[in-house]
């Protein structure tokens, strides 16, 4: 049995397609992000980071990088156990206290990442509740996916944000069956928000549980950075809430809010959860300075904020293929696997612009794109560049898939 | 519908049983381990912490604290990404290269965790290779079970240990079919080790992959902290090494060592390594560090195995059950989950020892236990106070079930 050529089988189906990737070794600059230098072959060479989902820089704050300093002085590296065998640290506690105290919730529990979060909780509510039906929106992202898939029960796609679509599926259940809606708040690649509300609403009328995931939106929305359901007022209408430690808040980890027994409960069934080593205390400290911070401070994210519009408005006014949405995410559309890596390759190295091409199975076929995410740290001068050498790449490669021209040759 | 009675007879289903987990909120006292402060309702009381898999003490190494300062200090907190999503950091792409050569493998792959690497790789295997047929070792770790699960494939699981079961197991299938065996090295609730080199005898009679998780070994067993097939002089004979950076490391992640066609399959299909934020740069430093240091100096093991020894025939000479194994790992019988919990309890309470109990799920009922893990840190005044109060608490409770005493009560 040729074992080797099975996987080499795979690898080439990605090539053939185009869409094989290759990761971008960086080092960052601290204090200096967006700047980082790109480590390949022909040395380290310094370049400018588009695509970062420390949308805030956070992960470069000294509130941050001092708490995290502070909790290895005192403590050490890492936790050395599981939660319940010694890992649990007065870091981990205070966390979960300030994540429910964050979403208003009476509880919150760690995870090692929201998708591990997501795929746990998601797979361990069916566990525990047999017979109840999942409602998912087709746009959801791998990790809930992948915790509905797990699970083993029956569930629906319902059409993206669309309420209609999900009250129909809903509508076909009695009321007493048990149901879970599963959708996102900011969808990370399209940039749409969900209408929370509506959801909620259908969700009273046929005895539904709400999960909402708001990776996209923690530390950016909200007055204190609870995210879009915080924003728009309807957190106490959600039943468990997902975020995410490492985006927004710059450092790494997942959790979910919720109620006390829902989160005991996933605490105590959740394979996830019970069988992995807890995040590193320094991990945990520097996320709960993070949230302590952006709790009361605005800045980071009304400059962020103010930064993705003006970026998107750049963009539009020069005809460039951007995604319209609500949100502080600025797809531009490019439709091709293989022209999306062309032109990204070409910003990477003619312009020292990293932004990662985002194809499949990130986002569909034929809507292979490229994504910037504008931080409070891109000055005026960095969008004057990013915005000029696009608008180079863009005149001489027009971004239909019939006039792809090998732009990495060169 | 009253989703939370749903989960609250979940819960009051382990209280039942007595299983129901209360984690311990722990500080501990870097320099001092294995001191820590207890946190509870009464204020913060000293404990010595005897059940951490922090096997090495590495967690409180200048060398792994310094370079996570170092990294903090050079690139800040959180990497702000997926590995393909602008988070390979340099720390990310050294590590790898590290874990290759520690294992002599061409190449490696990090994951946030173990658990999650073990989920990802086996279940995507079975996507890559479809109609592999899997051979479990009964006894092996849940996240391995996750992972064979997910994929959805054919499994078989072979008593533990037992290369007869395994073999006549594999003979039922054609040797054309694929085949993978899954097992440990060390397994960790009751310290047996895998008979690796009979196993990939078997594997190559029959044509099966081999796939070995060693996470309670690394750092702690070969020449070079290698593990237990580094040991045995077997690393080039098992096709998938899965090791922990959480452990005996000390720090957090998890990873797969094997051919560079395999990890790059992994790499560009699982969906737990593609869809989530890599490991924080500082935590990839600390555990770079960490490697290189445990790869040349062998006192922290050799300290931790006599500790291991000494402590092992101190308890036997007394008369406590300790199940006897050929590893590191020190586990007292109890066989009764409500027992134990009273016993650590009393040990946390009146005598400052801190072991967590070992219920269902983590072993199967009626072999609960407490379990010790001697590190190089724990000196003979701490093992004499550890072994006078087990014999006190021996003394008063008998332990075996019929003679249960709740010392909690007391």
């Amino acid at each position: 049995m040729d074992y080797g050529k099975k996987f080499q089988d795979a690898i080439d189906a990605l090539h053939r397609e185009g869409r094989y990737r290759v990761f971008a070794d960086l080092k960052r600059q601290r204090g200096n992000y967006p700047h980082a230098y790109h480590v390949d072959t022909h040395g380290a060479s310094d370049i400018t980071v588009w695509c970062s989902n420390d949308y805030l820089g956070m992960s470069q704050h000294p509130v941050v990088t001092n708490a995290m300093h502070e909790a290895i002085d005192l403590v050490g590296a890492g936790s050395g156990g599981t939660r319940n065998i010694s890992g649990t640290t007065h870091y981990h506690v205070e966390l979960e206290a300030e994540l429910a105290d964050l979403h208003g919730k009476p509880a919150a529990l760690l995870f090692t990442s929201a998708f591990v979060a997501n795929d746990a909780t998601l797979s361990t509510i069916q566990q525990l509740i047999p017979g109840i039906v999942l409602f998912s929106d087709e746009k959801n992202h791998a990790s809930m996916i992948a915790g509905i898939r797990h699970g083993g029960g029956m569930k629906h796609i319902w059409r993206h944000n669309d309420i209609t679509d999900l009250e129909a599926q809903l509508a076909q259940y009695p009321k007493e069956t048990p149901k879970l809606i599963a959708f996102e708040s900011v969808y990370s690649m399209d940039g749409h928000i969900a209408p929370i509300s509506a959801i909620c609403d259908l969700a009273e009328k046929y005895g539904a549980m709400t999960y909402l995931d708001e990776v996209h939106a923690v530390g950016l929305y909200g007055p204190r950075g609870g995210g879009i359901a915080e924003r728009d007022g309807v957190m106490n209408r959600v039943d468990i809430i997902n975020g995410t430690l490492a985006k927004g808040f710059g450092v790494m980890g997942g959790y979910i809010a919720a109620s006390r027994v829902i989160c005991d409960a996933i605490r105590s069934y959740a394979a996830g959860f019970i069988f992995t080593t807890s995040l590193a205390p320094a991990i945990a400290a520097g996320a709960l300075a993070s949230i302590r911070h952006l709790k009361s401070s605005k800045v980071e994210r009304e400059h962020m904020h103010e930064r993705s519009a003006t970026l998107k408005r750049r963009l539009a006014d020069e005809g460039f293929p951007v995604m319209e949405n609500p949100s502080h995410i600025v797809p531009v559309m490019v439709g091709d696997p293989v022209h999306c890596k062309a032109v990204t390759d070409a910003l990477l190295n003619h312009y020292g612009v990293y932004v990662q091409p985002i194809n499949y199975p990130t986002v569909p076929r034929g809507t292979e794109r490229i994504r910037l995410t504008p931080g409070p740290t891109h000055t005026d001068a960095h969008m004057d560049h990013l915005v000029a050498s696009l608008r180079e790449l863009w005149q001489r490669c027009p971004v239909a898939k019939g006039e792809y021209v090998r732009l990495a040759a060169e």
